[in-house]
């Protein structure tokens, strides 16, 4: 093939004129720019975490160019061949075409060329997937959602390549590849890209990118607004449930960015999706701050974009990995390929807060664009500061007026509570309002289960969500928060949980010695008003801090009152007479009961569950208060599950029978570990001697709590009015107690 | 109180002088010896292995001796107080005995003073301890076990003290403490001391070592030679259901160095009693070849003590974690106390193998004294070589003809086969006889479940055996072996397993391509002849290694086999249409079914069993030759365990009913990785494409194994006579195949 210049040659126009240039004529443009390319070229070798990251780069897309292109005819689910060819060769052509810039060697040009003619010759002719099971089946892939990622990469791509390639050949991949492949995502499968979801954002930066590179305005207008003609009716859902159209919803990249996330930076998804679709938000953003820089992006919402990445980074446990909440597949970290580029795009673009180094330094790798050599930068000239994760409250929906989620944290993380609130989180979310999970460091304590699917693992389900997702994961038992007559809050009704989310009460973390959240939940059970409150003490005697949860119901009628605690380990020791059934039965027929067998119960002797467990060589006690009415029941995940998609995981369930209002008190304890190799067994014990409701009405519920140095503390909350000058007074057999605000901690020593 | 010398003065006699001296004259002479003392003082900060240990060791002293002196009147099981603090004290004591000697500062030998004077006022009148479990009551402990423990290491702290108090002061502490401590430990108790078993190990050190501290022969020669006549009856048993009384068999040290320990140095209780019985063994022959040199300890039995701390070495994963064979608590390890003064002891007095100070450093701490001092500056001085572990196989019994246990590894560690046809093993054997586990570098891929006992935590049945132990971990089918007709080998009965052992048919890991061992067992079964091939071949594509397993049963009669696979992680795909059932129930009443439910059965639809399961983010398959016969059982542990006292781990089962002669053919197979943070799954699909038994007779069984690439490999084992020279001829099909020896491998390529 005839090739009209070099890229060496291209690129001695000088760096000056370059900028004067129209920026849709300017190639590299997108994510790399000509001037940006310059002074990357001119500082290689010196800028140590850049060149590793290059020469692993190279090193795969060399290995890549070795063995060939292959461009199969599409036959799989994610896992099987032929999809996971294709995504290999997304990233190997965006790689090669980086690579080509850097290092200006034509090989990288060839690669990505022959790879991008090859997919035009074959794209003209190509059906639809033969998987049928997506609400939007893609052409190279079983959905668009793939389709859509391809181009995100592909356009890149092309972008770097575009001014090393002839004119002729440009017209012939955007008349027969690219223009094709937009419209085919978007006019041509309206129920993928005009919706307010991740799929669409997906959809939206790639007809978007790709509109960029081509210097399509037409294309660039309808990624950021949408179709205005979609032709779809209202109340249209997908294949997992969600809503394809609502009435009055915008459509487009701003839409995307306005509605789902809240001005905390929260994603009302959840972060495992805050993750996924922070890439496509983010890449497209910063083609769009290069070349239509007159849309002032990055400041879009206060600058939601880039504070999204800190709030994204929160949402992680000790080691990095993301809280499970809603749809999640757990070990999910800020070490993905997906949080390099936020965390290199939000510090290029979002004042280098030197706290991001410290995050980069740790994933030991950058984008190989301006942004990932600005990070390099920093980390070799040794600015970063650490990155320290406090407690927060992050507020949920667009305007941060729908719930939200608070984390307390204590000390380096060795103590974190996560407390949802949130709203429904959309066709991915959850219905377990007010659920916690506890973690030590980077262990789960109380677990959140997390989706049920194995993403990219062909043999279940083609990597797809599995049936379990819907029938146990999504459903409220599942979580650590109450059930209510077995029914799945908001009955499991997607429609009507999508128009309710809790509320906070107050949250308080002045005080690094009691960290305190409270919400409350209207809306789950009809007539039932739920509110929890969490406290995170740190203990004065020096041993391991721990929580205080005390979850009051208020409700009219009588009801079967489930809490369950999903814990980590082996059981060590209850002071519950459990029996162990002959036979094990599921524990009901449905919200996720179908898939519990009980192992044991029996009822509690004392007036207080004492509950030890180990987990990752430590100890925890759970001590609740209970009453007469309570079973203590074991459950076990694996009831109707033949295809063993489930973990079988345990529960321990706090039952209560024929109530209406009722308070149910916790002490969540880490206390201790055990060394395996040593043998030794320290602070086995709870440090809890006694724990009792002493008040409880619509007005004030107070608690008292002694641990086994006879140390006292009382705990007041004010139900009826939290407001924060509220005053308030109530006495307690001998004592009086006065205070303002929302709650009251009286502390007395032994022998007070 | 008045000193007639200081320490300091002591040492100033000269060390020629001092090696003219009476032997049990010299203070220390026990482990430290005078001359060792004087060359670690004069080298202190410039070894730096050593000061390290000095100074955590230090740290942990000062802290003991600000906390002051307690020693409780006994009352607690392991875990609880009194327990651990009189544990605490006989280690803090013979710690601090060893900072006077090295570092002369007179607190130390004041505390180890103040603290056996404190033991000698409470032990004359202390009663037997008021725990009734142990067969053999303590005093300061609920077993003689433990005062045999606080004795070992009491004698060692008496010795470092000893002329630095005055005449008086030793003869009150003889005359009131050692003395009738010693006596109690051993005329007293006979059915302790006087056994061939761990315990008496202890007790036989404890007794002797403080014998040689007294020069007390009477006491050192019943140490090493056992009671004259002990009055007990021969068939006594222990509460752990052990022989108390063999008749005809000796006792004493020697009695227990000869007994257990094979030639090749495996102890015939497996590895993790092995390194608790380690420290007695190695600290009481340090103490003999110091100050009964004419013994010639070290050198007894072709030098077994020596060799056994390479042999237990071996007998681990790649993490250093002991195979858990017989009772076991998993993760113990090459890094414990026990294993840092025997791979000391082993440098000092075996050779210098300076292969064993890469352990040392990896273990990074040495043991106060002369050996310590070697290792730590070997390390020091860079002559450590790389410990590699290689594929071995270990004799079992006296004259190493009772069986074994034989390890393949592949690489550095990433496959490990452990495989056990060896003695019963005494009071801790479990009856699997043939049995195997696998595992991947360090993690288990086919699991030996252990023990069930949760040692020193208290609120587990006082950290002692717990019963499921018994009716658990010891049977049969917690094993990957054979049972027959839902029985346990030897039904279960220890005198009958006493009697037996397997036998080793070959082995042969001279082609690292190949690795291959065999072993058969007669006697489990009456009238069942057993016999176990196991090959780990290297994959010539560069994938992982796989174990390729031949469980030949011969048997007149017809019985039900069930073969499981103790598989780690989550079953991914199994071409079984498995029902799962309403209501799981137990399995069987006993041997272990009791505490099984089967989650779910099915049959296979193939030829071929196919199971895909994943664990620690890596795939595996079990592909085995099945019949119509064959049920497909998912078990899981469970039932009948109210106190949940067992894990929840998972089997499957292969069941072959009604049937006489078979063989049970499978590949168990490594192949490939997930990763959560890329979602990419490699290699998710089993290599192996057919896998047929083409013969089976009395002669030869022949094995057919075809790779997804087409290349086959045919396995013959020469059933009917094994002998190294015997030449064979087997036509199958239309193929002839010539060897000689034990069996025969060939390859054909695909297209021939």
């Amino acid at each position: 093939m005839h090739r009209a210049r070099t890229a060496k040659t291209l690129l001695l126009i000088p760096a000056l004129l370059l900028s004067s240039m129209s920026a849709s004529a300017e190639h590299p443009g997108l994510v790399l720019t000509r001037a940006g390319v310059q002074q990357i070229r001119s500082e290689l070798g010196r800028v140590p975490l850049f060149d590793a990251t290059l020469e692993v780069v190279r090193t795969e897309v060399d290995a890549e160019i070795v063995s060939g292109i292959d461009t199969p005819i599409p036959k799989d689910f994610s896992g099987g061949y032929t999809h996971e060819r294709h995504k290999r060769n997304f990233f190997a052509m965006q790689k090669a075409g980086v690579l080509f810039q850097l290092l200006e060697d034509e090989k990288y040009a060839v690669y990505v060329r022959d790879m991008l003619f090859q997919y035009e010759a074959m794209y003209k002719d190509l059906p639809l997937h033969p998987q049928t099971r997506s609400y939007a089946r893609g052409k190279l892939f079983w959905q668009c959602l793939n389709d859509a990622n391809w181009l995100v990469y592909a356009s890149q791509a092309y972008d770097t390549i575009y001014d090393w390639l002839s004119e002729e050949e440009r017209e012939r991949l955007e008349t027969n590849l690219f223009r094709p492949f937009a419209d085919f995502l978007s006019v041509e499968n309206p129920q993928f890209f005009n919706r307010v979801h991740n799929h669409s954002t997906w959809g939206n930066a790639a007809v978007g990118m790709i509109g960029l590179v081509m210097g399509d305005d037409e294309l660039v207008r309808r990624a950021l607004y949408g179709l205005e003609d979609d032709g779809l009716a209202a109340g249209a859902r997908d294949d997992d449930g969600g809503y394809i159209k609502v009435e009055g919803q915008a459509a487009g990249f701003f839409a995307n960015l306005e509605e789902p996330f809240s001005p905390d930076g929260y994603y009302t998804e959840g972060p495992y999706y805050q993750r996924y679709a922070m890439y496509p938000f983010l890449i497209f953003a910063q083609g769009l701050h290069n070349l239509r820089p007159e849309l002032g992006v990055f400041e879009h919402k206060d600058g939601v974009l880039l504070k999204a990445v800190g709030t994204l980074l929160t949402l992680s446990d000790a080691d990095g990995e993301f809280f499970p909440l809603n749809d999640a597949q757990k070990g999910m970290s800020i070490y993905s390929r997906e949080l390099v580029t936020a965390v290199d795009i939000a510090y290029h673009n979002g004042g280098r807060d030197p706290r991001l180094l410290d995050v980069a330094g740790r994933q030991a790798r950058v984008s190989l664009d301006e942004a990932g050599f600005a990070v390099a930068r920093g980390v070799r000239d040794g600015i970063a500061r650490p990155f320290v994760k406090t407690s927060v409250n992050l507020s949920d929906g667009p305007n941060g007026r729908q719930g939200g989620v608070a984390i307390l944290r204590h000390g380096d993380e060795d103590l974190t509570l996560v407390f949802k609130y949130a709203a429904q989180g959309l066709s991915h979310g959850h219905y377990d309002k007010l659920s916690i999970s506890l973690y030590e460091q980077g262990d789960e304590i109380l677990q959140d289960y997390g989706l049920a699917r194995f993403v990219n693992i062909e043999q279940k389900g083609g990597g797809n969500y599995l049936p379990e997702n819907a029938t146990w994961a999504k459903q409220t038992i599942a979580h650590n928060t109450l059930t209510q007559n077995m029914t799945s809050h908001f009955s499991g009704d997607y429609d009507i949980g999508s128009r309710h989310h809790s509320d906070l009460v107050f949250f308080d973390v002045s005080d690094e010695n009691m960290q305190i959240v409270s919400a409350i939940e209207s809306n789950a059970y009809p007539g039932t008003v739920m509110r929890r409150t969490l406290a995170m003490f740190n203990d004065p005697g020096g041993r391991k801090p721990f929580v205080l949860d005390v979850f009051k119901v208020t409700s009219s009628e009588e009801n079967q009152y489930d809490l369950p605690f999903w814990f980590m380990g082996q059981v060590l020791d209850v002071n519950v007479d459990a029996d162990s059934p002959g036979e094990l039965r599921a524990m009901g027929r449905e919200y996720g009961y179908q898939h519990l067998y009980l192992e044991a119960s029996g009822q509690v002797s004392d007036p207080i569950l004492r509950f030890l467990f180990m987990a990752n060589g430590r100890f925890y006690t759970i001590t609740s208060v209970a009453g007469e009415r309570d079973d203590i029941l074991f459950a076990r995940i694996g009831a109707n599950d033949p295809a063993f998609n489930l973990r079988r995981d345990a529960a321990l369930v706090l039952r209560r029978k024929a109530t209406g209002n009722t308070v149910f008190v916790s002490v969540i304890e880490p206390h201790g570990s055990y060394d395996p190799v040593s043998e030794r067994a320290e602070n086995a014990t709870s440090r809890i001697a006694e724990l009792a409701v002493i008040h409880d009405d619509a007005r004030y519920t107070a608690i008292s709590l002694v641990d086994t140095q006879g140390y006292e503390r009382i705990v007041i909350l004010s139900n009826a009015d939290s407001t924060p000058t509220a005053v308030h007074c109530l006495a307690v057999g001998d004592a009086t107690y006065r205070w303002t605000g929302p709650y009251h901690v009286a502390e007395i020593s032994a022998g007070n």
